[in-house]
């Protein structure tokens, strides 16, 4: 059964969206498993929790930054995403690997080889089937977070990271279509929600 | 100057002796730098919390616990072991990468290639140049360690996991012996202390 994933910087609409994506394919095909990364597992989210709650002044080595991702991301591979694969279950990711390349390399600079060989181990090669991303100016998106109230340490960054990591996604993108659609993420949450749901039909043919 | 590392099975007197090898080294040399593993770092503490004292019943894959090994360890490379060696501090550390050899590799199964390949990514290759190997029989260790009450999420582990990580240490010690320095840990803090100062006194000439 299909593996899809939600892509997207700050402010997106991911965690909305995949929910909504989430309760139409339920009510269609049934065994539905949706999680996120980091967390969906209690690893994963105490590891979110070290990553996105930082204490004041606390250094992050972006390979160690990479390496937590990494880790987070082998125990929701291994405990959720690869059983529920094997079961038959469509499982839904709101973020995956695609995350650590356009923060991690495209956002701070690591080696992307790097990156992809890190993800590699992590997943067993585990690639999604679909990926969709959701794409907003960051001006937008940022707006948004502040709007919710519900800023991370990601947050924190400065407008020139979330743009280099939205030109990532983009990059990646259009490297790989067959697996990619690109949503535009600007609208209302029902307009954007009509758009996924058009290319996931789509694509589920 | 000199990146000493200190490594060994549970109850074989690492944390004591590191620092007693400190204190005798501070009073002849100077600037000493003494850092831990997991930890040394904020970072690194909070990661030793969620390695070491887990809720009951979280599962934590080995894959999962080598990569967070690996983000305390470049965390550790980067802030602190690094820079005290560039400033011309000598390093003492207690654990170090063969510890994720010694126990994700002959404790746990995990590739011994697959572990070294990511070790070098989080130290950048920084390698020790003295290994002190704290040896002590299983039985022994895990009966200090009880008798101190300082049980963690390890210690938990059965006899034959904490045998396999002794024969793997004692394997590596052989193996390199320019680097490696096996210690018998077995008799009193100060026996020990005593036979600790003489092999390092004798490497340093």
């Amino acid at each position: 059964m299909p593996f899809i994933t939600f892509e997207g910087g700050e402010g997106s609409g991911k965690s909305i969206h995949v929910r909504r994506l989430r309760d139409r394919l339920a009510a269609r095909i049934g065994d539905v498993v949706l999680t996120r990364e980091p967390g969906g597992t209690t690893l994963g989210e105490r590891l979110r929790g070290v990553l996105l709650n930082r204490p004041a002044g606390e250094r992050l080595e972006p390979l160690s930054e990479l390496l937590l991702f990494e880790a987070a991301r082998a125990q929701l591979v291994a405990e959720v995403i690869a059983p529920a694969l094997e079961r038959g279950a469509t499982v839904l990711c709101d973020r995956y690997a695609d995350s650590s390349l356009a923060y991690q390399g495209y956002g701070r600079g690591l080696d992307v080889g790097l990156i992809n060989r890190l993800s590699t181990v992590a997943t067993g090669g585990l690639t999604p089937n679909l990926t969709v991303l959701l794409d907003v100016p960051v001006e937008l998106g940022l707006s948004r977070r502040q709007a919710q109230g519900g800023v991370n340490s990601l947050d924190g960054e400065d407008v020139a990271f979330h743009e280099r990591v939205r030109r990532g996604y983009l990059e990646m993108a259009r490297r790989e279509p067959a697996r990619w659609r690109i949503v535009d993420a600007s609208g209302s949450i029902d307009e954007v929600a009509e758009a996924i749901w058009s290319v996931v039909r789509e694509w589920l043919g």
